[in-house]
């Protein structure tokens, strides 16, 4: 068994390196720059964007530290468990999205050289991006389009925290990063059918709310939904008991992380620092994150006189959430209505799936991502003002819009929610999903890592 | 009592539909960007400029992790309720900012449309982003300067930790990102009086020694005073006692978050890369920080055979404090000196407070902020060589630049210390700004939050 | 004593005002940037790549967060130790860099103003930033290259972790930053002999595998040997013990701030946004990371069971290291075999060293910068495709590149260990660089700095 997983490797290496090979003699793109880059105002607009479109891509790539660092929100006995998921989601993501994940979304695209096939569902070109692919302008769009597929990779691992066999979590890894998240996003981003709706200017989600946060939540949702409840998160009679966390200056610092990596996400979706809307948008995603974060510090200061601070981190990532797809096209105004609402509609979501559900989301993610991805998609068509990109919402009388972002929103429910129980039913019915009980009681870490995240405290206890 | 509060987010969400619907018509400046940018020299010169000023302002906002994360210096008991007040200060200073200090502070300073109504003294124009000001070139600038009405703010949680009421603080966050930082800041960015003084070149405050961290250090000490010592602080014969933290991880990582967004905060103050004294900037910036804590570490190891890691940080800050204003006046070793000064500047401010006048400042943030933004200032006076902006101090053999650094100086101090003791003795006088005594010994974190910020450990314990 | 090292600062001080005021009129730099900025596409492009290479040299600075943050492999009662010299030796490291590093290196490169004499061996001029080199262009060159010295600095602090005296690493620090790493990167980044080999087209090191880490990482070894392996690291017959560290997540997150870090790191190295093969080095960078770490999973998970997560950290830095040296010159599939390799190199060479070598080395850095800088260049000589700055690798046909790598790889160990050995066994034979054995066992952070990093539980316990 080991041993041919090693073989694996190997071959992998083998095989990459006779095809590397072949295709330094085929490479049709500009693999240097030197040909792209031309020493006039062409040229150097090129490179600011690239500089921007990098830069904020690194910032994106930020944010899984502070998704990690959201593990503060579960016990300390899963820590390692979380954080190994954290970490491997993204580097599994990697390989996934290099060898196909990337060619399924953006070929046909024509966003770069080597990007000419692909279709209303799906694209194939640009794979291990050899031949074609092999260039300047290819890479940068592959390296900032690499992070979000993480993103939404990892968004996952919050809402089957605590009992997820970690087997079957890189599985799960492999299909977000190689498929779900790539063909769902042709149909946005790659120039698929939701893109060219013949409403309003077609489905349009700026940055992501549906494409990577919905996503991650809902394929995550159906995860909870199929592993079911931790032990011990409700009562006999179906009540909810309250699992309170290990650090929430952990939680604190994965918020902040996360708000500052959203500075790329969301203004670096322009790819482009000649498009000077970033500021606009930069704007609209801080007020939407803060409105967020006041909107349940009210709701819970006012109702209970405490001011509850993990449920306040998660009103900042759900404006946040929700901001991202409408974050060009509305005015700061909208942004800071849509960051109020976002406060609501996670309190609320995550407050149905508990009570009424009996869904366990560890983290709150269910309504942080997937209910706010949602609500960020039809804010698109209700706040849009028609100063950008020609989207024109409910505000400016035109209801056209909103019916394009209806049926996106309904595309990506039945799209992720479908396709995630799929995946973890089959898991299920094949290799398994839940660790035993009597590791889920003593915690993952020990037997599926060897070792606890503070090893120190658990030597002294 | 709740329901009150409910609705007042309502008639806002309510109001901002209304204000924006009518807005939409009689916008006059540039909202998508398209009329601002052109594809020639200028344009891209304003793209480079909009993507420096905007990374360098997410880095500024990064740095409210660097001051959450000085929580370290606290006790556990108290942290939820700093980390709240990190978190919400910025979130509150978001909608009052963009409500009316971005308008108090930037009005008539004309570096944006819709920017144009201001005098001497305060700004009236800019309002919520409406009208004119919903323009891409007034919106980059919103977004950077509301990062530094966040610093101002959030530095006041440090010297009230552990003993101020949230509602007191809630109030007090108000006050300071839409008063009192906006109307000052007027003086000295906005066009105001103190950047016009008929001598040297006017007071200079490069990137907010003054603007920003004296006034959040000094208003953080008129609530330090106001609110007196947390119990304990003191014998009953008046010898200060130590309050050890719980977790210098916590403190270093938060020097370097603050450090890094310091980067972003001092270079940044350009709002141009194409000024390329942004380099000087930099190499100053980290000079000066980094001798702040040779100094320290120099005068603790020195002298007691440790060095104090908690001191460092603080020499650390406070070097970096010290050349915020002069950073892009004066030559490295300028820089070399003003950080050597600050790391003693920090030191025995600190000591004169809590060995002498009895001030309770759990973690230093009096020395750090608001005695060495005040040297900041002065040193603008004394090393700018003339090499930048027309600025000459001391050593070019000219007095009157820092006759208007003095001027900058004391009008900082009455202004922050004036309105500092103003409100908090307002508070203290209505709503009250100190928690109950059985409270503060139990720690803050389960009476106004619920939680404590490590719940694991406190099941426990 | 302690009044001699006060002594010193005022003299540094007074000196610097002296030199200073002199200086300012012999000037012959652009302190300014108004001259060397012009408004045209040649001026633009300089800026843009001033925004770039100080964007990226920030992220660069930003790594020193998280080397700290490794410090969670460490015990409780050693890493306010390893904190301070995490903080310090940037601190000291700036100002011998200041005073003499940089000439030492940059001098002859002609990188800028000022930068005008050295030879083949060794530079001198830049001198503390005076007179000519008061330049913008050599100030952005010292900033980006200030951050590199660092970083080496840093590594050895995790091999000499927990019986260092800080002193001695005081010492240390003084001469890596300011003599051994100068010199040599001169002979690879300044101009020297290395760069010139009459081998393909000189010796290769684009973001510094050998220059930086495996300079960093030999050093520590020989620091590592000189020290003798901690109280308790091996039984009498020489069996390595495991000794656990504190805080996974804090290695979790510092992982994530390295890797965050790498991306200013590698295509910063650039020193321009105009070079569009920036996108490439990006890509690279992040595969290899991600490879490396998938590697560990693979290896550990497979063989044991177990995926070990303090070991998949180090595998995703030992695949950046790895990638460090050739991310310009390599295709996507080359950065897959380089990181992949790296991992096998990390987990060997570690093993080799512990068991059979019986070296402790506390954070398996030996393994991470100095086996993989080494492996990082020689990759150079295997992998590169032509594609960029002429460079040919064994794949391409040619071995005379992998020759002079070779010799780079010989000439880092030779200077390196040899130095490091030098270094250590003089303070060794002097002031001593090891502890005490009762201060060892009770930990440094009492001893040393008079506090423990986590008061509070101490005190409970």
């Amino acid at each position: 068994m080991k041993a041919k997983r090693l073989w694996v490797l190997m071959v992998l290496a083998i095989l990459s390196l006779l095809t590397g090979l072949t295709e330094i003699a085929e490479a049709g793109g500009d693999p240097s720059g030197a040909a792209t880059f031309t020493d006039d105002v062409a040229g150097l607009k090129l490179a600011v964007n690239f500089a921007w479109t990098l830069v904020t891509g690194f910032l994106v790539f930020f944010m899984q530290a502070g998704f990690a660092m959201l593990g503060g929100l579960l016990r300390k006995k899963c820590m390692t468990n979380y954080l190994t998921k954290s970490y491997m989601d993204f580097s599994a993501g990697a390989l996934t999205y290099w060898l196909f994940g990337f060619a399924l979304m953006f070929g046909g695209s024509a966003l770069g050289s080597g990007l000419d096939k692909g279709n209303w569902f799906i694209g194939y070109s640009g794979w291990l991006l050899l031949g074609d692919a092999y260039d300047v302008v290819t890479m940068e769009v592959w390296l900032f389009q690499m992070m979000f597929a993480a993103t939404a990779a990892t968004i996952v691992a919050g809402l089957c925290a605590e009992r997820l066999k970690f087997q079957a979590y890189l599985v799960y890894s492999f299909f977000v990063c190689g498929i779900i998240y790539p063909i769902y996003g042709h149909w946005v981003w790659g120039g698929g059918w939701l893109a060219t709706l013949p409403f309003g200017v077609g489905a349009r989600d700026f940055a992501g709310s549906g494409v990577v946060h919905s996503i991650g939540g809902l394929v995550g949702l159906a995860g909870a939904i199929a592993l079911g409840p931790r032990i011990g998160k409700f009562t006999a009679d179906g009540k909810p008991v309250a699992i309170p966390g290990h650090n929430l200056t952990f939680v604190v610092l994965g918020t902040f992380i996360l708000f500052f990596g959203w500075f790329g996400f969301n203004p670096g979706s322009t790819l482009a620092a000649t498009d000077l809307r970033i500021s606009a948008i930069a704007v609209n995603t801080f007020l939407a994150g803060a409105l967020g974060a006041i909107t349940i510090a009210y709701l819970t200061y006012g109702v209970t006189g405490k001011a509850d601070l993990g449920l306040i981190c998660n009103g900042a990532l759900g404006g946040l959430v929700a901001i991202t797809a409408p974050c060009a096209y509305v005015h700061p105004w909208g942004a800071v209505c849509i960051g109020i609402i976002a406060g609501f509609v996670m309190m609320y979501t995550n407050k149905l799936l508990e009570v009424v559900c009996k869904i366990d989301d560890p983290v709150g993610a269910a309504g942080v991502h997937a209910a706010n991805g949602i609500w960020g998609i039809l804010a698109v068509g209700i706040f849009a003002d028609g100063s950008y990109g020609g989207v024109n919402g409910l505000i400016t009388g035109s209801a056209w819009q909103l019916l394009a972002q209806i049926i996106d929103a309904i595309a990506t429910i039945a799209w992720a929610l479908g396709l995630g129980f799929f995946i973890f039913y089959l898991l299920k019915a094949t290799i398994g999903i839940r660790v035993e009980p009597e590791i889920e009681l003593e915690g993952l870490d020990i037997h599926e890592h060897g070792t606890p995240c503070y090893p120190e405290d658990a030597i002294k206890v």
